[in-house]
């Protein structure tokens, strides 16, 4: 499959950092949607470099071109292909790991994989900029979603050891919508000015800082998703593990569980308001694979930015001997702020998956 | 795609708790492979119900029936299928559950998907049962992988709140074999008395407790995988979720990362006897979706068994009100244990599905 | 894939000729279904070898036990799978075939794709015992289509050179309901004597004749079907080129469309009592791959059964040398007798999976 | 799956025929391969409209840009993805098409389909410019073919009711290759000046004209395919009734079979030069759905050029009522010859696939 992923939908993403253009192909989308292009595009510039506090210095405008279907403002239901241009390029930073593996990154793997015939060039196809297809893809799923009355929303739930709260078990879907319009998305603003902090310090050290996103969906009906293969544990982390650094995906309480007794684990059903409920959601809206109607929960690990700017060790494999390594270029400090709409992305491309 | 798994290797498993059988198909394998079915049945009966301390009073022998795809002592290359009967059942202790679902079980999932046409005993095909095909499709895949030069083990890495040790960062692949060998595998044995005793309580309540599997796979070769949605860790995650009562999913440090510098959290690159490796191992063996050679080394969060002895609330759907729910019946006190040889089996299938 | 098929419908088969049983899983149905057994039955008798005129004197029960996804009479939703013992089974008759291969068999195919490691006996898993989980998974996707209106039926076009006549653009489903219960199925019933006399003659000399199958499915609403990859030819050709024997297929006007003049092979659409129609139907309703609402019509040619009783020219690798080789056991004079069923089977399947 | 094709290689199209441009992604590709360019603008030109005698008048460029995949002159092995932009295109030539459907066209199927917002303009999505794509992508594998010793070639077997010669039993990879190069591909190349009459009388008359393409592949090992849904003839015949007009397939002798005795038809093995061959090729090199290492032949049926200039019968949505309708812009009189290496492409592609 490799680049290819989904069932009703098809999703292929393509390209490199620095190819001629990075794109993807949608196909299984319904026809006669008018694309909320406005609302596809603010999605790409909360994840795309801005040269902002919290992103690289290296800006690049991410504007999705539509090739095809897409007809008269509608979509027709054919393969919706979307191209963005790569513009702001430079590769010359890269020349040198070509032949000393970048720790952290792709670099060492792809090299064997493909007999170093790699695009190294900033990652080639490992490289981040290939989750700007993947929050086009995820905005217009919101926006299908949206329409089925699902929203999608997440927050940054730590950054280092600074943690902000966590969703309630009753999430508002105002919440979430809320949270998609911060730069900073935080459940506690007071977290923000040590978090911020806590990313300057790094920056200034020529280092990098890791971070969790917790993520919500809120309105998927009950009886969704399938015992084992298709759980939607196992379609949602399948494609969370897709998006770069992510190391950890925990579902509900997740790790905590292994502390818990099943007594204090298990959420109690209840009827509320002639409705059936859980009054806890421990398990994250998903029991034996399979939605339950109460809210979907789950975060994500985000190891720290692999490209810092201090000195590392590596090997050389034009000389086949150790080698020190000096990354320079244009980083982010702390990846987890620019990965939350990549997360909501991935969320919302998985459920709708699910749901068709 | 719900019951099938696999690229390379196609994988169909059916059935349910109280069916006629449950079973497995496995397409893909190659041909003239002798199976060690004296291997395939130990696997099997590790995960085997067998009335022991750690496992439910249930005792199922869990023998399995080739159908096809196996000729004169070998594989044919054809659609292998094995069934196992299901003999041991008490479908009476489960009429309750027809109308008061369980919590933290798909009960009510289930009745929503299937509009009232579950078979709910036992939780039908959402079972942990369901399980006994996985582990006799990863014993075969162990066998497969180990004349490979690659071979898989795991551990109990932590039961509540006592934990085993961890691997190091250069593991073995004796000890996982040996690991693969104990009823109750550990690290640092020293821990077993305290985690007996542990679930030995949590059992004297009616009550259950979770618990994390840590697992390694050693051998594979660099330049595996794929950066995106078939990243290694795609490809496994994808496939442990479906492990149920696995909720949570980590590579490497994982969860760890969110708290590091990436100056910590980078494995350098170093030669070592010639050989490319990495000092630490805290991506564990995976970069970019890409292996790297270093060990996979990852672990599962298991919560508690959802079923306990204690009364319980929820609710009665033919009477349309709260009630009250008393599970009987035969349960493991900690499935975690059971599951050990499920998670391996979950990432032999994964692994050798990438590899072919 | 290999041995899975299907996008909403996953069928996995199994099974060789001589093995214990074969199978099929089907995954995606329904739940909530009671199927029609008797029914079932009736299918699977009309392709069973029942020792009458025009099947081979090997009688088999073909008795589909349902292992999983049925309960209380009823479709669960969860993969449904049905296994038919091998029961009268002659291996002794193949073992020449281990080293001398059968003229129009797969055998030295097979030997070469498994190095050796095939099920030789009666064709292992090439054998057309396998279209027996075909039939009882087309039945079941008969019964369903049924229930949204949609009937499929198929006759024998021609054995040999004696030809049937051929459907009219207006296919009445009465008609395809009535062909699915004849023994012989003939639209020209006076056919029925020299097509016998033909069949008879091929059997007295130890040869065998081969045919054409029509086949119709009506009812199926216009709009289904995809441009390319998915059209409906694509889908339905793909599923009978499965089935032994066939080597040709072919939609509508098929191979007389080469002689025609546009003018004359277009379908003119016509309003008639309020809905589009057309007034012929050349194109065997389908247009760009996509239905238009008329009958789908195509046909299959069977080529005639590859085993004979006259002495055959062949190579026997255990000597390394040219050699004779005479196929005794029981075989049809005409399998395309036995085959309607399994077109029918195949294009109920495929037709399902188009919609759903 | 609808546009994504493909197992070992994964083949997405989109576009339409009035969209910004059309195109494909290749995922599957092995690294590090230099790609013949001027022989893939060799295939596109073959393909592409170019104002010639068995031509539409209109021409179009047909330059791939290649966005993704390659690097340095080399694949990478990640996804490859190329645009052909539509230049030359009228769409004012369709307006009447959006309600008034062209006989022998997908119009009215897409119509109901997207719920009426199908691109109407040429087509759409189920044009035939959608093959450029696919030439493209069967370039490329027909050069990774060519490099295992397979080679592809195909001829005009026959324009209405003239008929070219066929394939030998003993195929030369030289005659394919020579086939490749000709304008009108012919064995006999005195039916040309019948043909080239023939093709201009339809012309003449506003008419267009059916045809037949024979196709062969030489140099394919033995032991390839399945016995069923991957058999090899299911898999060209899926990809082969996706090109647009094909509506008929078959292998070797196809519906001669329906007229041969058992004895006729099977092709005897022997061995010659120490290799086992067929002395016949009856079966088009596929037994039992796998390769026996003889040439794989099959031919398909071309439909006339739907598009003709004659008035023709239809109807309008617009009025509710039947409508006269008379096609202007620019359209091939026999859509056969063109289509020679879109046949040629597709085969490529589904060997390709099937051998990886």
């Amino acid at each position: 499959m490799s680049a290819v992923w989904g069932n009703k939908l098809k999703l292929t993403i393509f390209g490199e950092s620095h190819s001629a253009a990075i794109g993807v192909v949608i196909d299984g989308l319904p026809a006669g949607v008018s694309l909320d292009t406005a609302e596809i595009q603010r999605e790409m510039a909360r994840r795309a470099p801005n040269g902002g506090e919290f992103s690289t210095p290296r800006k690049e405008g991410d504007e999705p071109e539509i090739l095809s279907g897409y007809f008269e403002g509608k979509t027709t239901g054919t393969p919706l292909c979307a191209v963005i241009k790569n513009t702001n390029t430079k590769s010359a930073d890269y020349e040198q790991f070509k032949h000393i593996f970048r720790p952290g990154h792709s670099d060492y793997g792809y090299f064997l994989k493909s007999g170093g015939n790699n695009d190294y060039r900033g990652g080639g196809h490992s490289s981040g900029r290939l989750t700007a297809p993947i929050v086009f893809a995820g905005a217009i799923c919101k926006q299908l979603l949206r329409e089925k009355g699902i929203e999608i929303g997440a927050h940054i739930a730590a950054v280092a050891d600074i943690e902000d709260g966590r969703f309630d078990t009753d999430i508002r879907k105002e919440t979430l919508t809320a949270l998609t319009h911060k730069a900073f998305p935080l459940l506690d603003e007071e977290k923000f000015a040590s978090m911020r902090e806590r990313i300057a310090l790094a920056k200034s050290e020529g280092d990098s800082v890791g971070g969790i996103i917790e993520c919500a969906v809120v309105g998927l009906k009950g009886g969704v998703g399938e015992p084992f293969f298709d759980s939607i544990e196992s379609r949602l982390a399948g494609l969370l593990f897709s998006v770069p650094a992510v190391k950890g995906v925990q579902f509900g309480k997740g790790y905590e569980f292994a502390k818990m007794k099943g007594s204090e684990a298990n959420d109690a059903f209840r009827y509320k308001d002639g409705k059936i409920v859980t009054d806890t959601n421990n398990n994250g809206g998903i029991l034996g694979g399979i939605s339950t109607g109460m809210p979907i929960v789950f975060d994500v690990a985000i190891k720290p930015t692999a490209s810092i700017f201090k000195e590392q060790d590596s090997v050389d494999i034009a000389t086949g001997e150790n080698a020190k390594l000096t990354i320079k270029g244009r980083h982010d400090s702390c990846i987890a702020v620019r990965a939350v709409p990549v997360v909501e992305a991935a969320a919302a491309i998985a459920i709708f998956d699910l749901i068709g």
